[in-house]
């Protein structure tokens, strides 16, 4: 069944659980190491056909049953006027960080055909390359996952800036959410436009916050982005890690899936959103090193606890660069063998 | 009322909620400063005047209502057999990181008036100074977050290091745990007979884990130490952050008191774990350096969500650096008016 993700993500039944992995597509894989030898993460991005071929590197490799497009959450900063780059081993280093009004004031909206073409490219390829196939899932980071990145000017431990811009400027930091959500709701739509049958938003570092920060200066633009997505009819999965005690405010800010990290028992998660979403997850990915039988066992662990309909099998994270490659495809496969009615 | 932080841990009535910080003694006052351009942090542990000028610093500043011994979670580590040093801006690096079970068989138990005795001199001269007025808190890092900084060799982004020894050599990692719960049971039970009043057991890094892996690799060995160091009858604060998944399993495991980050509400950390336990906590550390209008909001509202008996007001993790000193008197003042009877 090629639309298997699909109908998980709509509650409706399957013939197995699908599976895909954040992540699948990357430094993991000889595969992609060997095209990294001459082109960087953002050259692949920025070319349609290697970001085609990096994407397809997994659905050769195993059993997944959702092609995720290769790219990068922070993508959409550079053509908003904030340019940034992977520093080696430290990850992203925005160049101007952005700290006030002013520099908030000075970031640009910018209609996604003109500022990434490419990734449009890309997906308009890999649709051509996958029809009927394998579904196609586009991405984009949520606004404050984004925002945390802007101001901190990269990857953060306490994220003491963003909170501190928050609630020293809390209007300056609205009006940066609402561009950021602005863009991102641009994004994905183009996005879908160009043939993504789903869509993730990312919103990766929101556990950080309390629930009444996240109520305050978060949830009101995740639901403006994902209402209006949700009017393009794909599903939508909202992802955090972290979210335990976000997730009934997640649901209310809108997706199809949410996406659940390890933390949170999956059986936890439904009883506290209800049967009216499916779930995301939620494998530790750290447990992709540990001895295939104890692998398996918390694999079948996951499905245990999942909702019957309703359940698309994902880690709780991203795959780490370390793992083994054997081990994505027992999982994949696993998944599979256990739940095929 | 001197001893109304030993009277809400006990969930006794109170004449107002007792208040004091994780690391109300540190780099954010001046005085400690002061004392820290003539010696380092491991200097000041081990010179037991040191440590109680610089655990007394905060009492003359702020209305703390109780004393915590100023120490590092890490110094059992040393007579253990795994020297360290905090090397400048990145936090403790551990000489010989514990990877192997040889690694573990080499790890002594050691008996902490032999091998840490510089600390319990420390609490008997605190407890000298501060009879009658201010009561005293030892503490020790669990089991897991000790385990975490001697398989990783540091702090740690995803705990790959630490996950891949509980996953691929459960039995080695047993030992360890084992051998660390034994250290600190013997510690914390050292620290009262030295004369603290109250304990605080450091989970800070226990939430990384899934609660199967709680259940099954650390429950067992932290309800091993707090089952013994309750016979001594003392309130023992079981304290841990991205616990939101795992606050009934810590509750199980013991204590008085369960710590809560901010990341979970004082009203639902309540329905969850029932009337017969304190609750501490949980002001996110970054609204200290928020306008005061939001602070004071921020500080009223978490009093308003907590329990009228059986809450000490905290931060949700440790005061940091940066912080400026007139927040923290500012938030201590402000339990103590709000909450007056």
């Amino acid at each position: 069944m090629w639309d298997r993700f699909l109908r998980a993500c709509r509650c409706e039944p399957v013939d197995a659980t699908p599976v895909w992995f954040m992540r699948q597509a990357g430094r993991y894989m000889a595969e992609y190491r060997k095209l990294r030898e001459k082109h960087t993460l953002l050259d692949i991005c920025r070319a349609p056909e290697l970001a085609l071929e990096v994407t397809l590197q997994p659905l050769r490799a195993f059993e997944v049953d959702a092609a995720i497009l290769f790219a990068d959450i922070l993508l959409p900063l550079e053509p908003m006027g904030a340019p940034f780059e992977f520093a080696a081993g430290e990850g992203p280093v925005i160049h101007a960080p952005v700290r006030d009004r002013a520099a908030v004031e000075r970031l640009r909206l910018f209609e996604p055909e003109e500022g990434l073409p490419h990734v449009l490219q890309a997906i308009r390829l890999l649709r051509r390359e996958l029809e009927g196939k394998t579904p196609l899932i586009g991405f984009a980071g949520a606004p404050f996952t984004l925002a945390s990145y802007l101001v901190e000017g990269g990857k953060s431990s306490h994220f003491m800036r963003v909170k501190r811009f928050m609630y020293d400027e809390p209007e300056a930091f609205g009006e940066l959410m609402h561009k950021l959500a602005e863009v991102v709701r641009r994004y994905l739509h183009a996005q879908i436009a160009a043939g993504a049958q789903a869509v993730q938003l990312f919103d990766s570092w929101v556990g950080c916050l309390s629930p009444r920060d996240y109520t305050e200066h978060v949830l009101p633009h995740v639901r403006h982005v994902l209402a209006s997505v949700a009017e393009a009819g794909v599903p939508i999965i909202h992802f955090g890690t972290d979210t335990g005690a976000l997730l009934e405010l997640q649901r209310e800010a809108g997706g199809s899936v949410i996406g659940v990290d390890w933390r949170t028992p999956l059986d936890a998660a439904r009883r506290r959103l209800g049967d009216g979403v499916a779930l995301q997850g939620n494998l530790d990915p750290i447990l992709l090193f540990a001895p295939r039988p104890l692998l398996e066992r918390r694999v079948d662990e996951v499905l245990a606890a999942a909702p019957r309909t309703g359940h698309v099998f994902n880690l709780g994270h991203g795959i780490l660069p370390e793992t083994n490659p054997d081990a994505v495809r027992f999982v994949a496969e696993r998944v599979h063998r256990v739940t095929s009615r």
